[in-house]
This record gives C-alpha cells, structure tokens and sequence, in this order.
C-alpha cells in the first residue's frame, strides 16, 4: 500500500492543504483569462501527453493493481483498478470529446438597460475552484480533470488510496501535459497522500474551495457532507422505480423494466422498485415473474404480489428503501396513481422515476408531482445521462435541488456574475 | 421578554421541529398544483388580513417594544422594531408587488428531441421547503413568506426574539388569510419559541427542509452554515470597493463614493474601501477630503494617502477587511489596476465592487477579473438591488457562487427537473 504521506515537507497537513487551496486559488484568476481555442490546445496537449506517457501510467498502475491482490481485494474491484490499454484509449478519447464541446464561460445569460441608463449583463464565468473527491477507478482522474479545465476551473483532486499510484501518473500527465499548452500551474492537482483528515481539511476550507463534488458510495459522500463548509454537489443514492399503470401497454412496460433493472444495474439510474396498478397485476405479473427468471433476477415482493405469484420472496419494509445494485428487484402492488406516487416521494432518492401509461392525464400529474430530478413517461430510467440528454460528458446526477439538478455537465461547472456599466449612475 | 417554548405540548423541541418539517413537506407537495391565479388571490386575502388584523399586529409590535425598552435595547434598534401604520402600508403594499411579479414556476428553460425520438424538457419547479431565519425588523416576515409562497414553495420561519409577538401576529395573518383563499394548511409555519436549538435542528433536517436563507449579522450566518446539513443561500457581510483609475472622470467618481459610502452606510452594497490610482491621488483626495468633512465620514487611510492629505486618520491592516456599515470610509493609494484588482480579490466580500475610469480596456479587465457577484463601472455599488436590476423583490443578496448570486428573487427560489417523455425507448 502507498505510504500515508509521502510527498510533504514536514508542513502540517492542514498547512499543506491550505497551501494546495492557495495555489488552486491563484491559477483559478489565471484561468479567467483562457479563451476557448486556447483551453483547447490545453486539452489535446493533455491527451496527447496521457498516450505519450502510456507506459509510465501503466507500471504506476501495476503497483495500484499489486497492492489490491496483496490487501485481497476482490475481484471485481481489481478489475475496475485496472487500466488496460482499450480504458487508456477511452480515457484519451473522453479528454477529446470534452475538447469538441462548446464553452459555456462567456455566454450571455441576459441583458437589460435600466431606466436609468444602467446596462446590466449577466454572464456565465466559472465557478473559481472545484474539489473532486472519488474513489475506486482510475479513469476518473481524467474525466473530471478536463471538464473543470474546459469551464475554466482549477481543481482539486483526491482520488481512493487503491488507485494511488495510477491517480498520481494521470494527474502528472494532465497538469505538465496542459502546461506545455499554457495551462496555468497548480490549476490541477492532485492530492498526494492517503490520510483521510486530508479530506475534512479540504472541504473545510470555504475561503479557498467553492465547490465539492464527491463520486462514490453513500458513505463516502454522507461523511463529506457532514464535515463540509463548502457547497456539495451529490447523490446518495439512486432508489429508482417504475410504474406500470392500469392503462399501460404491457409490452413496453416489460421492456422498459427489463432495461431498467438489467442494462447495467450497478448504476445511480437503474431501477430498484417496481410498482404495478392493481388492476393489471393479475395480467402483468406473471409475464414480469417470466422475465426475472430469465435474467436471473431475485424479485422480493408485497402480499399482494405474492398472492399472484407465489416464487416472489416476500419483502420488508427495507426494501422500499433499498438501493440494490444488483438483480435484485422490489416489486409492491398500488390500488392507484396516488399511492404510486406517494410510493415514490416517500422512499425514493429524488433521481430517476418513471410512469407506463397511455393515459395523458395521468402522465401529466406524475410529471408534474413526482418529485425528481428526471421523470419520465414510457421510457427506462437508465436514460437519465448527460450523453442520453444531448449534453455531452458529465461529472455524475445530482438529487440536490440547488445549482445543479441531473446531469452535472460543463454548464453545470460554471456560475455567474452581473456586469454592470453606467455613465455615473447613482442610488436615488 | 417572550417564553421560551410557549406553544409546544410536551413534545421534546427535537420532535416539534420535525413536526413542523413534516408538516411543511406536506404542504409543498400539495403547492406544486396551485396554478399562477391561484396564488395571486392567495396574495390578495393575506395583504387583506394583515390589512383588516392591524390593530392585532400593533398591539403585539407594543409587547415587543415594551420588552425591548425593558431589556435597555437601543433607541436605533427599538426603531427598527417599530411597526408604524406607514411600514405596516408598505409590508402589505409589498405583498401585492409581489403578486404583480411574472410567475416564474412552469417556465420551460431548454427542450429538445434525441435521435432516439425521446422529448426532454426542463422546466422551472419549485424548490420544495425553505427556511428563513432572520433577526430584528418583523416586516420580513411578510416580505419573505409572500416571495416563497409566490414560488410555489412552503416556508419555515424562525424570527429574531426581539419581534416575537409581532412576528406570530404577521405569520398567523398571512397563514389564515391565505387558507381562505386556498393556500394549503402549514404552507406558512413560524418556529413558536426563541429555544436557539430550534434552529440547530431546523438546519439539520436535511430530509425535510431543502434550502436555509439566514438573513442577519455575520455571526448568525456564520452560525447557521457551522450548523447546517442543508444547502445555505447567504452573504457573510458586503466590503465593497470603489476604484478610481488614473483615466476617472473625476467629478463623477467623487458623486459615486458620495453616494456608495454615505445614501445609506448600514446596508451590505455601501462602499467600505476607496482605492485611488497613484496617477491622481493628489488631484482626486483633497476633493474627496472635503466631501467626507461635508458628509461627516471618518477616512482612516494608508501612509501614502496621508501624505497628501495628513487629516485623514491612519488605516491598519484590519481596516482592509471591515465592514462598517457606518460613516467610515478605508482609503488606500494603489500604483495601477492589477494591484486594485489584487486588494479587492484579496481583501473584499465577493458582494459589489466598481471602478470609475474610461479607460475601455480597463472596464472590460476589471469586469472580466474580480471575482464578485456584482462588478460596475462607473456605477455606485449601491445599485446592486433587486429592485434597481429590473428584477423585483428579493430576499437579499448572495455572494455563494452556487445556485444564486446577486439578488435573490423569485427565479433564485426555483429549482429545474427534466420531464422526459417517450413512447418505450431504452438504453442500448
């Protein structure tokens, strides 16, 4: 395992993450001045520098990858630690894609001429200072590295201590590779060492850090809340359903609950409970209990349900509450659309939640009062994407409902500012 | 002095708040459906009330009064307190220039069809549950409820304890007029007792309450965001700079700080800090000598600033950071634009800072680099308003760069969500 603190001076550490803090605060005034064609450059000389350094990212990688075998990780963990030369080409990839999109910095949100005379703008500019805090895969480094760049951004990074040595090789890359393209210093990096008060020094530091956003499970992200001064940008969690509605085709809701559950249910979007009108659980059900069988997944079920078909395991009251990530599939029966929807409001994650149906009215009132941050009519919750939405790469969903809500994408990296210009105006 | 806890029923304080949190979700669910006529009559019947409830509301302003003369309060905060029949006009007229103001809940911001044939929109939706805690004037009580309740949100209140009886009086006024006119029950709640843990675990109730606005001196503010789990829309104080360049107009710089230090140097857009270019300081500070011995303003001033002007008192470095909110003014000699920039960035609150200059390339470099929620040139700072930007009520000002900053009015108190609809698309 990497050692603790390996890279400091015998500073304190809350004194070097205040100098971290100082240094991303002096770049991010630099990157005000970055105009897009040259934040641009930065990026392809930052892909350029990740592919010329593929080696280097690699052997960096092999020590991360030795280290988990020798902690006994598990499997699937060494997997996803591991960068295979198909993730550098993604990771590379994703540096270009962001460089492709427009900028959001500039951009003018309105203007309006006063009585008076007074000319008042309002532009978007970036938000100043950006913290990342991640864990697991590697790759991440990269992805959110750039998107700050691009919203002209410095950014803090502090990824888990099983990529310690891969974060370490990305991070250098990135920052002498944007470097040699203009990028100002310190605007990204990375902090080197494993101790976790690193983590609470960080998000403390509101005179330095205007924003935290934390990638990773719900109890990395409630920690980082609890000890945070600075805004946080998250999810908890994803506990997503599906309704099927009485006046539902029942094909469409077969399809859509199977891609909802099953596409890939190790993510934030997938749906964790079903919910089915009584009218048509007698008709539905047993086609859904045909359905899991197949895809092998576990389906835990109500009274009601179990009645229908009686292979459901029963389910507690956890299980509304569950965020599963696996085949795993809570499925209760609902005498209407109000009690889905209260279903819904009450133990959901405010992410995603959708509706089967035909019946417009019925799809407008569950837009209208499911309170989530995507909500859909006939369609899988797994499309709730910045890719899926037309918004290109994003730093994950926020469930919050202040400054960003869904897809945090490059606008979502930004904030703004009113630009006033008079000719002496004066309060009356 | 009012009682502690008058109006609770045994319940320990923990459980009465997150009685009132519950209470208050409930409400804004049922707030979601009020249509824009709707909440405009609701606004109508409670200036009605407050109207037809003024003998009730004065005869509560005069416990209070008598209790602050008891404890020794202040004659100036004894006036702030004060509801004349002319500020009780103004409250109420208030309240209907509030239900003038665009409803800007249903707005759709963006909408667009995917390649895959899935139709998303996103549109403006109320933020949920906000709290307001404030101090001192009670006409904030209607000031800030009618803007929540205009946004379609419930709101907590929890004022200040030297308006108690007059707060409960407001609140009860606006709460029973409105429910006459259809405004669901606890859409408006106001914390009945001055317990300080009653904000402790208001702040907390993260599951209940969506957006904290403390509005108040910085160590409440400061307070609130050490407490809170709950997103905080704030300012902590205003220092707010004026910078006169070499290239000012030098009457209409002396009109702007005139103006920004001394129409009203209690409120957080008042100038604190004058930064004069070297070039003509010693045009610009006996001018500006002679409006502060007119003005009655105390000009505590660098080394430099002395030299040309030896009345001035002498500046500590504590003076570049004070707030006043009174008649002193900071004046310091600075050699060009970048060093101004540098002070301001440096020393000052992110709130409202202008430059007199016309110089043209300079404008657009002090606009572009300091980093603040309002930046104007040749403008007094005092014009960061609400009402002055075209914008209408507002709640105060934030210097967060999340969510809202500058004025926050009725936008600032919506959030977004994406409305997807399809016709059974999923994720390949």
């Amino acid at each position: 395992m990497p050692p603790d603190r390996p890279d400091f001076h015998g500073m304190s550490l809350h004194a070097e993450i205040r100098t971290l803090g100082d240094q991303a605060l002096a770049a991010s005034r630099l990157m005000i001045n970055l105009s897009s064609r040259r934040k641009n450059a930065i990026l392809a000389a930052m892909a350029q520098e990740l592919s010329d350094r593929r080696a280097e990212i690699q052997a960096a990688n092999v020590l991360d990858i030795a280290a988990a075998q020798t902690a006994g990780l598990a499997a699937a963990m060494v997997d996803r630690l591991t960068l295979t030369t198909a993730r550098i080409d993604a990771m590379i990839q994703g540096v270009r894609e962001v460089a492709a999109l427009p900028d959001p910095v500039g951009k003018r949100l309105s203007k309006s001429v006063r009585p008076n005379g007074l000319v008042i703008e309002k532009r978007r500019v970036p938000i100043g200072v950006v913290a990342i805090i991640y864990e697991s895969r590697p790759n991440v480094t990269a992805d959110a590295a750039v998107l700050c760049i691009k919203s002209s951004n410095a950014v803090i990074l502090r990824g888990g201590k099983e990529a310690f040595y891969s974060n370490q090789a990305i991070a250098a890359a990135l920052a002498e590779g944007g470097q040699k393209a203009g990028l100002p210093l310190h605007a990204v990096q990375l902090i080197a060492t494993t101790d976790r008060d690193a983590v609470r020094h960080l998000v403390q530091m509101d005179d330095r850090v205007d924003v935290v956003i934390p990638r990773g499970g719900e109890s990395l992200i409630r920690a980082v809340v609890e000890q945070s001064r600075v805004p946080v940008l998250k999810h908890y969690k994803g506990v997503c359903h599906v309704f099927v509605d009485q006046a539902a085709d029942l094909d469409m809701a077969l399809q859509i609950i199977e891609n909802a559950k099953c596409q890939r249910p190790g993510t934030c979007n997938a749906a964790e409970t079903l919910l089915v009108h009584a009218a048509i659980a007698p008709a539905f059900l047993p086609r859904l209990a045909e359905m899991c069988v197949r895809r092998q997944v576990e389906v835990r079920a109500d009274e009601a349900s179990r009645q229908i078909v009686p292979a459901f395991l029963a389910a507690s009251e956890e299980d509304w509450y569950a965020e599963y990530l696996e085949l795993i599939l809570a499925v209760r029966i609902v005498p209407d659309l109000a009690a889905a929807m209260a279903h819904i409001n009450r133990y959901g994650s405010r992410h995603s939640d959708a509706i089967v149906t035909q019946d417009e009215r019925h799809a407008k009132q569950f837009l209208q009062e499911v309170d989530s941050a995507a909500v859909f009519v006939n369609a899988s919750t797994r499309l709730h994407d910045g890719y899926e939405f037309g918004l290109g790469a994003e730093m994950g969903i926020s469930t919050d409902k202040l400054h960003a809500r869904g897809p945090m994408g490059l606008e979502e990296l930004t904030t703004y500012k009113y630009l006033v210009r008079g000719t002496g105006q004066v309060r009356k």
